[in-house]
Order: structure tokens, then sequence, then C-alpha cells
């Protein structure tokens, strides 16, 4: 029986793109239209207050279409060359289960990296200052972010080619590990050759602590500079935002609407900060307008620069892992590869790095933070770890269970306290020995012996896909995928409520 | 009779890369004694006047190593990847000739870029600046010249991608043509956001003769604005760059010999405006010192800062073509890919344009110049152009000879024209149909059959290789190598004639 061909994507949405993309032309060019002229004869609509923001979402939509586009145009290629991968939670399986191309991440970054080259005159360049308007929003960036800018595109364009690399050649683990930190050299040298700020704002909370107790040479004021330790934890933030991701996979489109619920997040965060919001709709919010004003008071100056910056990237990365959601949903047209995220994990490093907002952006991991405190007895080898540690697919009833890992002798001490919290905790499920069926084998296991009756013999995968199998029982794929979706969306608002309710407890007053 | 295994890599010349490493690292360190506060223990040597350039040395000299070291360690993986070819040029040629793995340039380009990346400190940074000593070489890179950095960094690390992406699905030619401009992308929008400068600077006898004609409007400033054009002319040059070097290819070394030393050309062309050269020594090259001095006037502000930008890329290149060519050179153990000379090419254009010194530039590209020129019957299908134009190798003698175009048909008339020129010009050998052999085959032959007696049936494919084998008869591969390293010696010591002696006619009286 012939294998069944690969397919190349998912059919395209056509009456979607041909909406989009003279959408996207029209946002990308009406800002244009004074720079080139042209007011007389395009009187309306009116020009908006953020051009180059508005032809950011112009290319957004390209970044969009262009990944519905691309995606399953270069897949025979892919293929072709080996980059293929079979979908092992599918009929089949690890035998016979349909190839899909892998690393479909590239062709995504390098048409996201390509049109945010294109998008630089907007932002930097003089060409929406030749009304002479030079209010908020229209400004020319100063060469400080511009040089930010190019050294956030360097690093993602390094990620993506390391990635890449690392794709091809299956890199071994200890040798991928530093990748995201390489990439991020660029950012990290930048913001030291630039006169990098490396005070942290203490919570207000510790600043009361530390002045009650009188330190000796303690000023008053609630920061502190971690010199040279700041740059490592600046280090360390690729690091985490790529691998939390990467180890949160193996279900069809979990890789990609990661990326995409938290590129939405940091979205709207930053759009707090712009100063576009309505004062009925602040008092609304219950947010006062003067002396207590909190978030008017902050939309000035550089944090809307700051903001802004982080915008021009989050945006059209929300296009690009649309598009290619559209490819990796159930059942999956294409697999995005290692290159998916590396590129998108040190996009949030990169906008978090030069935006100020390290911490703000962890509290959107929360999901992937939980996935890998969860983890960590299985990562550090306290429990066995099998090679794959994505769900079971049940052939019989079409549906994922939880996938255990089998041990082949008593884990360690450590391991199995650990086993034995978790399962307390309701996070995972254990199995444990029978009593010996008869004498006989009884005879033969002697006192030392493992399994003894009650041992721990499996425990379902330590993960966040388990977990919620575990806790909700056996699912469809798609639905366990929008369950993740759904966590993902709740972390943000959990996120939001500790950033903007709580926040002075972590954050201290200077909230940007 | 199983296929010999391909070779990885030459041995290393291991008693070199000792002797490199330490010179490296001493370099590097070298000037940052004073900056870790360490003058009082190593007062010797005394700091150097370019900290920076010092540095640059040393990562020149870790890039040689690095290529030196990685090519082979990298190579299995090229080859289990499918990326590998056939050396055409040795005993077997197309069918058993022996495999050699392909687009080595990657781990080189990588590598350069990385290393260009550590050393975004050195001159971007304050740390030259502890000892209060902010003289020539040693003030802070402004933030201008930063972001022209990450720009060229970012412009190279485009055309390395791309260029791997080119090498390893094997891009149609009219889809890999647009590559370097792609790449350029980055380099040229910044260069047009940052408020670009598009005014050329005419020769003096131009501006001569415009003032003598008294064109209406004409200031008589040997200046004109170019305004659009000069952004296409920019645009241009890195597929000239680029695609020159890659037609002037196919023998062992060819495609490494000729970026080496154009750089090396560049560097001694930068190495010029530095006020490094002391009095005697101008004096004794007959170039005065004072009101007519030429070198010593130019070496001052941004002209300095300009080709210092120049050097920190193309020392570096220097090593890490070395470093290749050890593996690439005769009998290659491994080959560059377009990568290289996508990467290479991007390098001479991004430090041209940003160095303000384009034109310089092409006159160190007199050889590829000259091979373009000779091909560009071949390239417009004026004459037939087989698939490779590569020399022919003879294995009876074991020497590289003049490959041949064989004609199908008579060429269309243009050609003819050319052909007969260039056989006039003793560019090409053609051969012609002989006098019909008896009276049978003349019958045969109708009176408007080709070929008749004295048509054109083959010519000697038309690139530099072959005319140097059709001037100076069969020679071993690794001596044509040799002679083209040659030629491009000789073309840069015209191009040094041309810019510094005869330069007034062309360049005018600017001469930065």
């Amino acid at each position: 029986m012939p294998e069944p061909a690969a397919q190349m994507g998912r059919p395209l949405p056509v009456l979607l793109i041909r909406t989009l993309v003279p959408i996207a032309l029209t946002l990308i060019l009406h800002p244009l239209i004074p720079v080139l002229g042209l007011t007389e004869y395009f009187p309306f609509p009116p020009q908006p207050t953020f051009p180059a923001l508005q032809a950011n979402i112009g290319f957004a939509l390209l970044a969009l279409v262009g990944a519905l586009y691309l995606v399953p145009k270069v897949s025979p290629a892919f293929i072709d060359k080996g980059l293929k991968g079979r979908d092992l939670l599918k009929p089949g399986g690890r035998t016979s289960g349909p190839w899909v191309p892998e690393c479909l991440g590239l062709p995504c970054a390098t048409l996201y990296l390509l049109l945010m080259m294109l998008f630089i005159p907007f932002p930097f360049s003089h060409i929406f200052q030749v009304a002479g308007n030079n209010g908020v929003g229209r400004e020319k960036f100063p060469l400080r972010e511009l040089t930010f800018y190019l050294t956030s595109l360097l690093s993602l364009l390094t990620a993506t080619l390391l990635g890449f690399i690392d794709d091809l050649f299956d890199i071994r683990w200890r040798h991928k590990l530093p990748i995201p930190l390489i990439a991020a050299v660029p950012t990290l040298l930048v913001y030291y050759a630039t006169g990098g700020w490396t005070w942290v704002v203490l919570p207000e909370s510790v600043g009361k602590l530390l002045r009650s107790l009188g330190l000796p040479g303690w000023t008053g004021a609630p920061v502190v500079n971690l010199r040279f330790l700041y740059y490592v934890y600046l280090a360390l933030l690729p690091t985490f935002t790529t691998n939390s991701i990467n180890i949160l996979a193996g279900i069809n489109g979990v890789e990609t609407i990661q990326p995409l619920i938290i590129a939405m997040s940091i979205t709207l965060n930053d759009l707090l900060y712009l100063p576009i919001w309505p004062e009925w709709f602040l008092e609304f919010l219950g947010i006062e307008n003067a002396a207590g004003g909190r978030i008017l008071t902050w939309a000035v100056g550089q944090v809307v620069t700051r903001h802004l910056m982080s915008l021009y990237f989050m945006i059209p990365l929300i296009g690009v892992c649309a598009g290619f959601l559209w490819h990796n949903w159930y059942t999956a047209r294409a697999f995005p590869g290692d290159t998916l995220c590396y590129f998108t994990g040190m996009a949030f490093s990169a906008v978090a790095i030069q935006g100020h907002f390290a911490k703000t952006m962890l509290l959107f991991f929360l999901p992937q933070i939980f996935n890998f405190l969860l983890s960590c007895p299985q990562l550090f080898r306290l429990v066995p770890c099998p090679r794959h540690r994505l769900p079971h697919f049940n052939e019989a009833t079409g549906l994922l269970e939880p996938s255990k890992a089998v041990f082949e002798r008593a884990p360690p001490l450590p391991g199995r306290i650990f086993l034995e919290v978790f399962q307390a905790l309701g996070l995972t499920r254990l199995e444990r020995a029978p009593p010996p069926a008869d004498s006989k084998s009884e005879e033969v296991a002697s006192s030392k012996s493992w399994p003894q009756e009650g041992d721990i013999v499996s425990a379902t995968n330590l993960t966040l896909l388990n977990y919620l199998l575990v806790r909700l029982g056996p699912m469809h794929e798609p639905t366990l995928c929008l369950l993740v979706g759904a966590v993902q969306v709740a972390g943000s608002a959990v996120a939001f409520a500790i950033r903007y309710g709580v926040g002075s407890l972590v954050y201290g007053g200077d909230r940007r």
C-alpha cells in the first residue's frame, strides 16, 4: 500500500485573503498621502494620530496573508529535503502516521523579518513630519530607538538562523541550550554599550521594610543597582521565554497558540500606555484623571515611545502566528520546528529588555512557568523522563489520554517525595505495585527487590497537557489545544490583575 | 567498489593554531587592562592608539582559527544532509569524482557574525574612555555609527540566511537574483531614514565642462544631487558585488581567493586614512605635508571614523576567508556554496555604502567586471551557454583546458559579431566548420544548411578562467587559481593607481 502523500497546507481562505490585502494596503498607504503631497485628492479619511502604528497594522495583515500563502507553497521543498515528521497523535502514529512538513517556522520568521525591515522608514524617517505636525505619535523616533529596533531585529534574525540550523542538523540538547543566549548577545551588548540601566525599582513594601530596618548607607529610595547581576537576569530571560514555550509542545497547534496569545496580551498592555483612551472610558474603568491619575499620567514621553516600539514588534507577530496557526491547527498540515519557538521567544525577550518591562513579560508566561515547575522533577531526572512526554493517543476512542513514565527501577527519594506531593495536589496520577498475586512470586521477590507492594511503578508525565488530561479526563486533540489557549488567556487575566491590581506590592510606585 | 569516503577538511595546522590563539587573546585583552584597573600590574606594552582596532585584529585571528577548526568539524553533518557535490575537475568527474561537502560558507559566516556581535562593546561603549583619554582612536563612537554597524550586520545576516536557504532548496535563478537586493534593504532604508546623502561629487573635468557650457541654473559646484537615482545605484551595488564573484567560480579556491584579496585591498585603502603614518614615510612617498598635503589632511574626524568602521568589518573578513581557503584550496575538502558569495559580497557593499566609497570599491572589482563583460554575450543568450562553463579537465594530462560551447545551430548575428570581435582581441578561440569532405555531402547540404564552410561551430566559453587558459595554455588547477589571485592583485594595483594617480579625473577634489 503506498503511503498517503503528505498534504500541503490547509485550503486557503481565499475570500479572507482577498479582503485583507486591500485593507492592509490601504492602512499602509493612507498615512503616506500627505507625504506624497496628495492630500487635496484624498482628503478623507482624516490622517491618524499614529501614522506609523496604522501602517504597522497593515504590515501585520500582510504578515497574516503571507504566512497563509507561503506555508503550503514551500512545504514540498521542505519535505523533499527531509524536513518532515510523523504526526504521532494520529492513527498509525510512529510507524505509519501522516508525514507533516517540519520547521515551517522558517518561512514565517523570514517573512516577518523582511516585513519588519520594510517597516523601518515609517517610524524612523522624517516622512510624517512634512506637514510640520510634530505632535504625539508623529515625531521622528530618535536614533537611540532605531538602534534598539535594529538590535532586536538582529537578535531575532540570529535566533531564526540558529533555530533553523538546529532543526536541520538536530543539534544535541546541551549544544542548543545556549542558542537563545547567543541570539541575545546583540541586544545585551547594545544595551550595555548605550549605557544600560541596571537599577531595579523595589516594591514599596520592601522599601518600607528596609527603611524601618535603618540599614547603614540606605538612602531611602526604593531602588537598587544590580549592576552585573542585571545582565545575568537579562541573559536568562531569552533562555526562559524560548525554552518554556518549547517544552509545552506536542499536540497540533499548541506551539503556535501560546505565542499568539502572549503577543496579544503584550499588545493589550502596550495599548494602555498610549494616549488614545477617551476620558470617559478611563473614568468608567474607575481610573481617576487628576492628581491620583494613573494611566493618563504615564502616557507621556519615553514611556509612550517604548510601548510603541513594543507594539511595532508584537502586532505583526500576532499576524504571522495567526497565519501559521491556520496550517498548524488540528489536523496539522505543518509543524513549526524549534525555529518558531526560538524566534517568538526571542521577540518577547527583545521587547521586554528594551521596553524595560521584563517583570510584566514574565507574568504573561504563567502557564509556561507552571509547566516548567511541574516538569522540573523530570527535567532534572529525579523522576524517569521518557524521550517523548506528549499525551497518549488511544486509537480505539480517538481521544488523548495522559501518557505515563513507567519506572524500571525505584526513583530516588527526592523524586518519590515530589511524586507523592504532586499526587496529593492532583498534578499527577500514580500507579502502585499491586500486592503479590500469589505466594510463588512472593518467594521470588527478595525483601530488597523492587517493586514491592505500594511502590510507585509509573506516573503520568509531569506536563501541563497531561495535568489537564488527568483532571478533566480524555479529550480530543483540538479540544486540549483550545483548553491550553483558554489557560493562557486566564493566565493573562491573572497577570493584568497582579500588574494593575496588587502591582504596588511587586512593582513599586514607578509603574512603567 | 565502494565509493571513496569524502574527506573532512585538510589536516589542521596545529602549530599555527596554538601560536595564533594566545596572540589573538593578548591583542583583545591588552586594551582592557586599564579598563579593568590593572595598569600597575601590566605596565608593558604601552596602550595602543586604536584599542578597538587592535582588539579587532585579535577577533580576526580568532575568525581565522575558528574557520580552520569549524569546517572539518561540521562537514559530516553537511554531507549527511545531502549538502555535498562532486568535484567535477578531478578524475572521475561528474560520475565518480570525490564527494565534497558543500555550503561550508554557512559556518564561516555564522562564526564571523557572532564574533562581530561580541566586538560591539569595543568601539561603541565607554570602556576606552576611563583614563580620560579621548584622543583620536579612543573616542566613543557616536550612536549614528552604531546604527550603521548594526545595519550592516543585519544585511550580512539576511544575506547569510537567504544564501543558505538558496543552497539548501536550490532556488531558481530568477528567484535568487533579488536576494542581494533584499539583504540590502536594511542598509538602504537606514541610510534613507537617517537622512541619506544623495549628492555625488563630479570629476573636476566634468565640472569644468559644465561650467564652460554655462548651463542655466548651474551653480558651478561640481556636485549633483541624484536623489532617487542614488538609491537605485546603491541597490544595484550588492547585486553586482555578490553575483560578479559568484560567476567567476568553478575551480577549487577561486571563490574564496577573490574576496580575500578584495578585503585586503579595502583594508590597505582604509589604512591610508588613519593618522598612523609617520611623516618621514609620507615624505618618502612624495606626499607633501603642508598646504599641498594630501593624505594627512584627510585623516581627521568623520573620514577616520568611516574608514575605521570599514576596517572593523574587513579585517575579520580576511581572517575568516583565509581560514576557509585552507580547506577550499586544491584539492578542495569543502565548497563554499552560494552562502559565502552572498555573505562576502554583502559585506563589501555594506561598508562601501556606509563608508561612502562605492566608486573606489568598484575599482577593486576590475577582474570581476572584466569577467562579467566577457560573459555578457552568453549570459544574455546571444551565444549558446552550457549549464557549466568551468574549464575542461583533461584526464590524460591532468591539466585544465578551455571548455567549449558547441553550437547546435547558428548563433544570432549579434552573437556572431561578438565572437568575431572577441577572437580578434584574443579573448576566445573559435572553431569553424571545415570545407565539405567530398561531393556526396555537398549534395546533401542544401545552400541554406548549417554549418557551411567557415561558419563558427564552437567557441571557448567566455569567462576569465577560459580566457587565461586560451592565452597561456593548459595548466594545473592550483596554478590557474593562483593566476586568478595574481590578476586580482594586479587589478588592485591598477585600482590604487587610478584612485590616487589619475583620480582627479574621476573623483573630483573631495577625496574621501
